[in-house]
């Protein structure tokens, strides 16, 4: 008996796991994960305020969620400081990137990024139908007047910019970004995702006021917060296009555990500065690793560091591979140039001694090999 | 300075919440909400055990979940001693339903349901770009002979059917479930919707080893499990079908704390035999208290009931608007004939307490106002 037809855009899909998990690598290893220090996360956690939240929110888990994310919503829109119109909390950023690209590029429209980009945005342009135009990084950074360019010439329907950057922690400044911001053709959708955002330096993110029908900023709770596994972060932008959301969101789609956390995550400000400085912490101590072990770490506006290995894709594949026999679970970027590097994530103290013994391993036994 | 367009299905979409929450009533009406029996959860709720997880979960926030949802999908697999392959846990099954239909429904073709039916379904409908065909209900049961033959007539892509059914809380036996099954053209792909599975009489249920390659079965953590607000269920088919979902699935859509959530309640099997006990007593509460009130309870098989208020439409919209002034949140059909009912949930002794109590103040008002 035949099977039904998939839709004609479904039909072209790749069945995929945009990132294979540590659980999965461990899975299929049968190597303990020793430091999961790979997938940007906060060791560092989210606040006992929020744990307690959440653990009290549980006990409503037999009702749905508040559809209207209202209370979630007005926090959100109170701390900082815009109209409640212009935030749309969502079920994480990659299920807001989705819900982006649906909205707003069409089946055959192209869609600008940044070759070796976010692969998620990525999925969801190939999802939707759309195609893909991607600029190569410059001295690595996203090339914003590259992209700028594509979206001009492509009569794009939309364009996404990282700053702070994934995989490669870099940044523009905010007059920069605003440059770009203003340079897109106003048919263009701007997606600017400032996942990384809290952990950028001063001067980094251009302030809350700049608004434009065509740009669409993403935060998230996933990172700083501490509150990757949770699923809660949002967008902002103008009132239009925010309400936009409410034509294709999973109105139920924030979890009550959820959206008290992301509450009580905003309320504990003293927590995020606390996080924010182990990970500034952890990320000079990694630095200092990899120096030590003939690396170089490149500049960070993020929880991560890409370290430049010194040699060629394959050679840091061969770090990575090395890392993982050991327990230690790190990504690195896949896109020729960036490949050069591997990509480690602020960890814990325990983390980096880890990392720090392994990579010594590692290394000698890549010396050994080539000798 | 214009707006980009939206994309073409997106520009055919109403702004919507497709169920207005009792907080949404509460903040608008400001009367505060006392019975929570309008939207079929369990007041329950999901066992200390799944709660006691959940907290536990919760401190492992600060990571991602597994994107393969291994442990959860192996639990589910394991306590249906069905394979690995042939089940996909979501989001909620909203989540799933979205998917099934971005999956299976082109663009312009047709999906039929019945009039009166899931809503969430139909908002996937019309979000994918894809043609609603309504079949109205039969003897306040979904026409599973009507919607074969429309699926057959319109050479449909999907046809949707709830078994138990929501709002009417009316079934078919297995038998005719797997007829209905047979009958539908291969080329159809069938959503089996079982949301208030665990809820119906012995025999309701087509057994597992109902498979075919057009047939989707989906089933939920969030009624019999008392977790709605945790957002996670699942899809059960054939194994190509079910592989399909990773074509387009959010692969962190399923938070820490749910997949945990859904592992420890089928751990718990004797939970959920006391809930269904719980919910059994509930509805026969509930129907004693309509019919000592003149108001006809029609037969369940899910944590719900219909209850014919021997009106029309607009005196059952009265007496569910007299419920809301008094903080008892129920909801109701909207279809003609249908719409003669109210649709109360399965609550506590306290709900049902002031079901009772706000009931008689509701229709002794009406009948005055007829007087």
């Amino acid at each position: 008996m035949p099977y039904p037809h998939l839709s004609p855009i479904a039909a072209t899909l790749y069945e995929t796991v945009p990132f294979v998990g540590p659980e999965a690598i461990a899975r299929r290893d049968g190597i303990a994960l020793r430091a999961r220090i790979g997938a940007n996360e906060s060791p560092f956690g989210p606040a006992p305020s929020v744990l307690e939240a959440m653990s009290k929110a549980a006990l409503e888990s037999w009702h749905y969620g508040d559809p209207e994310n209202h209370d979630l919503r007005a926090a959100i829109a109170h701390h900082l400081g815009m109209p409640f119109a212009n935030v749309m909390p969502g079920e994480g950023v990659d299920a807001i990137l989705g819900m982006a690209v649906r909205l707003f590029a069409a089946p055959g429209s192209t869609v600008v990024t940044s070759l070796g980009g976010y692969p998620t945005f990525n999925y969801h342009i190939a999802g939707y139908g759309a195609l893909m135009h991607a600029v190569p990084y410059i001295g690595d950074r996203e090339d914003i007047d590259a992209l700028s360019e594509a979206a001009r010439e492509t009569g794009a329907s939309m364009v996404y910019l990282a700053n702070p950057d994934n995989p490669m922690g870099s940044w523009w400044d905010a007059a920069s970004v605003e440059r770009f911001v203003a340079s897109v053709p106003e048919t263009t959708m701007i997606v600017l995702d400032e996942a990384y955002g809290e952990f950028a330096p001063p001067g980094t993110l251009p302030p809350l006021h700049l608004t434009r029908p065509n740009l669409l900023r993403m935060r998230t709770f996933s990172k700083a917060y501490g509150l990757a596994g949770a699923r809660v972060g949002y967008v902002l932008g103008e009132a239009r296009n925010i309400s936009a959301f409410n034509r294709i969101r999973n109105h139920f789609g924030i979890s009550n555990v959820a959206q008290a956390a992301g509450i009580a995550a905003l309320a504990d400000q003293a927590h995020l500065a606390a996080s924010l400085a182990q990970v500034r912490e952890a990320l000079a101590d990694t630095a200092a690793i990899a120096r030590r072990h003939g690396l170089t770490p490149l500049p960070s506006a993020t929880n991560f560091v890409a370290l430049d290995c010194g040699g060629d894709g394959a050679y840091a594949q061969a770090i990575l591979d090395g890392l993982a026999q050991h327990g230690i679970f790190v990504r690195k970027p896949v896109v020729a140039g960036l490949n050069r590097c591997i990509r480690v994530s602020a960890g814990t103290a325990t983390d980096r001694a880890l990392l720090d013994e392994a990579l010594g391993k590692v290394l000698a036994d890549l010396r050994q090999e080539r000798l």
